[in-house]
This record gives C-alpha cells, sequence and structure tokens, in this order.
C-alpha cells in the first residue's frame, strides 16, 4: 500500500545527500499521503549509502504513531508530523543542517531578499524562528520545534507555498514542497540563496532588499497561474 | 539549415551546466547566425541533461519569434534578441547566476579590475546596470533588461568586445562571446574573477584598482592585433 | 597479533585522506589497545595511496618505543602517546591540519558553539590551548603538544568523551573518539563545525554561544545513556 | 637528449591542472637541467588535456632562445628564464593564477605566517614584490617581472630553498622547488596557507605571526640536516 511513497522518499533522502546537503546521517525528508492520512520518512540515524525503501517509516497522521516500519523513525519525526497537521498545503518536509543556511539561523537572521534568485524560489525573506523557551526543549522539544514554525508563519501571515523554507533559531533550516523531491530541490537552492546573501553583505554590507516590483515580477514568472517560465 | 548552430549552443549550454555555472535549469546560452538572421537559444526550464540539439530554439532576428523548435525559448530570449539587435559585434550570449558574480550584481556593484587575473579577461571593470523602473520591470521585463545594458553601455562608451561581460543590477551576470563555446568561457572566467575581487577586499579593504599600464599590458598580451599569448 | 588493529588504523587513515582532511602527507591517526598495552599509528611523511596495513607502526603506550614496523611512525606520535598515557577513556586519536579548525587555532581561539549542529557533537566549545613556551618547543616539542592539552583539559575539567576535539594554539586541531573511525568522524564534523562558526561570526559578528538548555538537549540526544537517536 | 626532462614537466603541468591549480590555459611549470644549459616549459595557451611531452618547448639557459620545439613557449618565459639566471639553487618554478594566493598578490600584501602549516612550508611569510612601474611594464615586461622578484629577494635577503613562493604585485604567484614536481606541490601548499591566513584573519583581525621558535622547530623538523619528518 506504501511502496510508491516509500520508493519517493527514499529517493529523495539519497538525491538529498548525493547533493551534499545532509553529510553522514544529518538531515531527512518525509512526504504525505493525505488520502491514506499517513506520512513517510527516514529512519533515524541509518547511513544514506544503506538506505532502501523497505527501511523507510510510514507514520499515521492521526497520532503520529508508527504505521509500518522495522526502524525508529527521525528523531525530528514529530516535527514533521506537527507541520502536516497545521499546514494543509504542506506535501513534503526536508530537513537539513546544510552550512550557510544553518550560519543564519545560528546568527537568528532571517535571510534577506537580495535578487532574483531568491525572488525565483521564495516571495518573502526566508524567515528565522524565536528561539525556543527552556521548557519548550526542555518537554516535547520536537513537536515543539514544529509549533514555534507553525506560530511563526501564522503571527506574520506566511504560507508554506509562498516561503519554502524557514531557519529555526541557533539550529537549521526546513525546506517544504509539492513532493519530496520538490523539498529537496528547494533545499538545495535555499542553500544557495544563503550563500549569495552572505557574499552580498560581505562585498556591500549596507545592501537593501530588492525592490518588491522585481521580486513580484521573477517570483510570478515561474509561479502561479500567469507563470510563463518553463515549458506548458 | 540549422543544424550546425543547434549542436554548438546545445554543446555550450551542456558544457556551462558541466562547470557548474548553471545549477538546476537556471542559465542559457545562445549564438547568432547574422547571414541566416536568426539565433539559437536553449528552451526554457529544460534540465541540461535531457538537452538535445533538436530541442533549441530558432529564433528570427528580426522579429524575435520562433522559427523552429517546438519548445517554448528561454524566458530571457527578448533580453538576447535586444543584445543582438544593438551590438553588431556580438555573436554570443549566456546568462547565469553564478554566486560570486551574481553576489556583486545583488550589492549593485561593479567587479573592480584588481590584478592581471581581470586585466587578461576585460579591458574594464565589470560594469552593473543601474536598476530597472517599476515600469521596466512591468512591462516587457526581458526586454528592458537589454535596453538597460546596452544603455549603460552607450553611456559609458563600453563594447562587447573589451567589456565581455555585466552585471544586471539586483539581478545577474550577462556574458559575451565570439562564440557560444568562448561566452561559456568567459562566464567562467568571470566568475573566478568576481571571487578574487571578493577575496581581495577581504584582505585588504582599501585596494585600489590596477594600473592602467599594466592592465593594457595584460589586455592586448591575449587581445588584438599585437597579442603574443598562445600559438599562431 | 596486531593485524586487526593496523588495518582499523590503515582504513581510518585513508578515509581520513578520502574526506579531503589532510592533503598531502599530513595528518595522522592512531587507535590504541589497552589489553595489549601499544597503540598503532601511521608512518611518518608515506602517502596516503601508497599506505598498506604493512606499513602501520606499533608503539609501546610503556615506553612510547617502536614495538613493530619497518617504518618511522608519525613525528607526532609523542603527542598520541602522552594523551593516551593520561586519558583513561581515550582509543584514539586524530591529527589533521584541516582549513577551518586550523584557522582557528592560528587565531588562537576556542570555536564557539553557535547552535545544534556543534551540540550534537561537542557538550563544550572546542578549546583552544594556550601557545607553548621557547622551552616546550625546543625540548620534547611533540611530548610539550601532549602535555599542554592535558593541562587545558585538567584545568578546565574536560573530558575527551564530551570534549572531542582540540585547536593547539598557533598549529591545528586534534579530534578523539571511541576507535580510530569515529575520530575521523570527529575531525571532519569538527571542520564542518568550524566553517559555521566563522561564517555565522561573518553574518553576525555578535551572535551568542546557544542556550545552555538547548545544548545541552541536542548533546543528550545522541550520547550517554538517556540517548534517543538513531537504532538500537 | 631532452626526453626526460620533457617528461617531467609534462607531468607536472598536468598534475598543476588536475590540481584545480590553473583552469584554462593559466600557469606553467618548468624545470632547469643545468647540465645541458637548458630548462624546460609549457607551450603558450596549449590545453593541458592535449598537452603531451612533445609539445614541450626547450630553452636555451645562455641567451633565453628556443632550443628545440614547434610551439611558442609560455609567455612567462623570461621570468623563468631571469629566475634560474640569477637563483643558482633554484631548479624548477612554477607559475598559477590560484584564488586564495592572487587575492594576496592583488591586495599587495604579503602572506603572514600564521602557524604551523605555514612554517612546515616556508621559513618567512610568503613575500609580496613592489608593484613594476610603467617603463619596467611597457618595456621587456617579462624580463622585469624576474627582475622584481630577485630585486626583492636579494634586498631581503631571501633564498628560494627557504622561501619557496613569492607573490608579485597586483598579479600572482610563483613557486619554486627541487623538480618540477615539487615546485607543484610548492604551488599547492601555498594555495592552502593563503586560504587559512585570510580565514584566520576573519575569524580574529589581530592576529600576530606565529612565534620565531615554534616557526623554526617546524620548519627544520621537515627542512635541513636535523630533519626529522618522514622516512630516510
Amino acid at each position: 500500500m506504501y511502496k510508491k511513497l516509500k520508493e519517493k522518499v527514499c529517493n529523495a533522502n539519497t538525491h538529498l545527500h548525493a547533493l551534499g546537503l545532509a553529510p553522514f546521517t544529518w538531515g531527512n525528508v518525509s512526504e504525505v499521503d493525505r488520502s491514506l492520512n499517513v506520512f513517510a520518512i527516514k529512519p533515524s540515524g541509518v547511513p544514506y549509502d544503506s538506505l532502501t525503501p523497505e527501511k523507510i517509516v510510514i507514520v499515521s497522521l492521526g497520532d503520529g504513531s508508527v504505521v509500518e516500519g522495522d526502524y525508529n523513525p527521525s528523531s525530528d519525526t514529530p516535527t514533521h508530523y506537527y507541520l502536516y497537521k497545521k499546514f494543509d498545503n504542506l506535501n513534503a518536509v526536508v530537513h537539513t543542517h546544510s552550512v550557510n543556511a544553518s550560519s543564519f539561523a545560528q546568527a537568528g537572521r532571517d535571510i534577506p531578499a537580495y535578487g532574483t534568485t531568491h525572488a525565483d524560489f521564495s516571495y518573502t525573506a526566508v524567515p528565522c524562528t524565536r528561539a525556543l523557551t527552556a521548557d519548550e526543549v526542555n518537554t516535547e522539544y520536537e513537536l515543539n520545534t514544529g509549533k514555534v514554525i507553525v506560530e511563526h508563519f501564522e503571527d506574520n501571515n506566511l504560507d508554506v507555498e509562498s516561503t519554502p523554507a524557514v531557519l529555526v533559531h541557533s539550529h537549521a533550516p526546513f525546506a517544504f514542497g509539492k513532493n519530496a523531491e520538490d523539498a529537496v530541490h528547494n533545499a538545495a537552492v535555499l542553500e544557495i540563496v544563503a550563500e549569495m546573501a552572505m557574499k552580498t553583505e560581505i562585498i556591500e554590507k549596507s545592501t537593501t532588499q530588492i525592490d518588491k516590483y522585481l521580486s513580484d515580477k521573477h517570483y510570478f514568472r515561474k509561479h502561479g497561474k500567469d507563470a510563463y517560465y518553463g515549458q506548458k
């Protein structure tokens, strides 16, 4: 029943590692199937080069428990779970510790939208959440990581489609997507955009964000009903 | 009729991707054939590893319409079109979002000529255009991108042979060449030159540009009738 | 008698080189066998691609002399020797000149713990020792390098399990591990953590270290009896 | 007569390119045979992947003219020639535009000796020459590049054995060696040392150079009659 979903999630995890975005066992990809009320996610701490579809874990979207699988799911599973529960239009989640994006997270800063490379990818700056409190860390840490992300998106009227990535303060990025492979793509673009933003500030510290009209132009050239980039 | 031109443009696009200058589907290469009054360009959004000469699109130099091809041409086609129309000695154009050059574009700064690596490549600093206005972005954006480049070259008496690359403000670089492969080469050198310029400023913020006599020596050692670099 | 130990140490040295952490002949890995009262270490100056288990040198934990092997052991052997003598729970040592960690060592600075990537790896900042005195350098330099590391750990109540790496002032890092391969892993993580710390400060110079409660959470999620990361 | 010398120089040039230190046709390696009163050098502008021993050019150490070869020698040949004439103990020269070392050259700064990685390689900071004058550039530029290097070494009592690399102001590095392959090795180490020096200053701007006694220890551990690094 879950065969195809497991294959997609296995392939996306393998691709994430091949892109250099998840060294060692760091990082995980999941994808939801809302008709089956489950999501598939990487097993915890398993090296990418030994990953097979059979090792992918199926988790209930009802209560977050394991539905099928011989392995423990990623320790970040409750974060994925909470995000899928709260964001109806979210289909896939990627977590990495990619260097440039994580450095912005460690600095506690949004990644500013400095150019069209960013605007092609995200309608907004890549937001950085507030730090979790001691209570939030000490009890249900991973679930609360999801709650802090959702809080930030709700407080700032953000949407996971037009804001396809977020930085968790002092931690690292999460990227979103239409499916597992799309979320991996967004995690990869995020890392390039973070590198460019850091270098832009090295070159000119006082750089301001891209003009709204140029950002809109690029974002909607690639996204939404009037997009004209690519083939039909 | 266009077979050879398509092959050259296909190979140059593939090479651009192999050099790491155009991740995903970002970037495009075109080359003009003025005797046939057309240019060949990459189709929009097509992954480089599935690119074949048959997918390359032939565009009229008369009115910018598609002459041959089953795919939509690059969304940046009107920029290429305008540049070929206005620069008689321009034979090939490459657009990338390469990280270091794009970071200078995002900072809105020319890439200063700090050394002989730059002078071997370009007779001048790599210029950065003004930002496009809201009107220019909202109407015929890609054509206006070409117009802003041409405006900058005309206002500053620049020539695409001696200034083989330009940065579009808040956006990314365009490189020029004698043919598609030469333009790809220039796009690659541009990225190295941009990295060196950024690092030169990290090492010594107050570095001044290269002495004119040294820049001239290196530029004319490789370019023009008195060049003595390489084999005859 | 030492066949298996030599194989492990040979493989770990080869892996260190393959990870790009030890260009040319720089860097060395050792592992101790306390039941046999010896440790195995890379021969000095031998290129990694010609390394075989037979070339690995066996050194006495009693007096630091060579027990078996046709080659001179690494010139850093007395450092490894002293560390094994003084740290009962130390099983493996890696020395590299990896670029980012060595740059912190050259700057004479600890690597601050700025985020969860660091906390997953080390319970503390990565400490930097004091500089060695002229006397310490001129007499028994490599042994004194070990002594300065031990002095720093004792004075600051550090332990090689919870602080799996150290920087020697003006020099380079040493990493520790449960076995040779684990120490190589720690040397690799150290290099990523150093790069992130440098970039975090580029992005925001005034960044403060990670909250203790978040650091504890991540460290003990992966280490110790209550760890729940990975598979049982 | 020159077969072996040509093979060595061909191999060293190919290795230089494989190490990423000489993209495109940038960079050249030569080695002298003083008994034959010639040196062998790369032909100008020939791509590395088509380089064969037959294409290597033999140049007279007497008057700098071509003794054997169908190709023009590197345009930098007079620089190599002058260095071999003036430095009796110089056996091989490498010129690159490697990014980090060239950035120091563009900034007009010596590469400070910040740590043992540098001291293992060079007894001194890597010096940067003065800028050439307009006259020196306009007449016999490449020969004068050699003269400015020699002037700097003589004025500062430097020797190409203990100072195995130099930066030419606004230009790029030259590295020296006991043979072509050794000079390529030094060019590679130089690039790492330059990257570390730049990053050391990013981490701590006020870093001072390594203590003389530590630098001496490391330098003489690897060089000279009392060296004890490596195998006998």
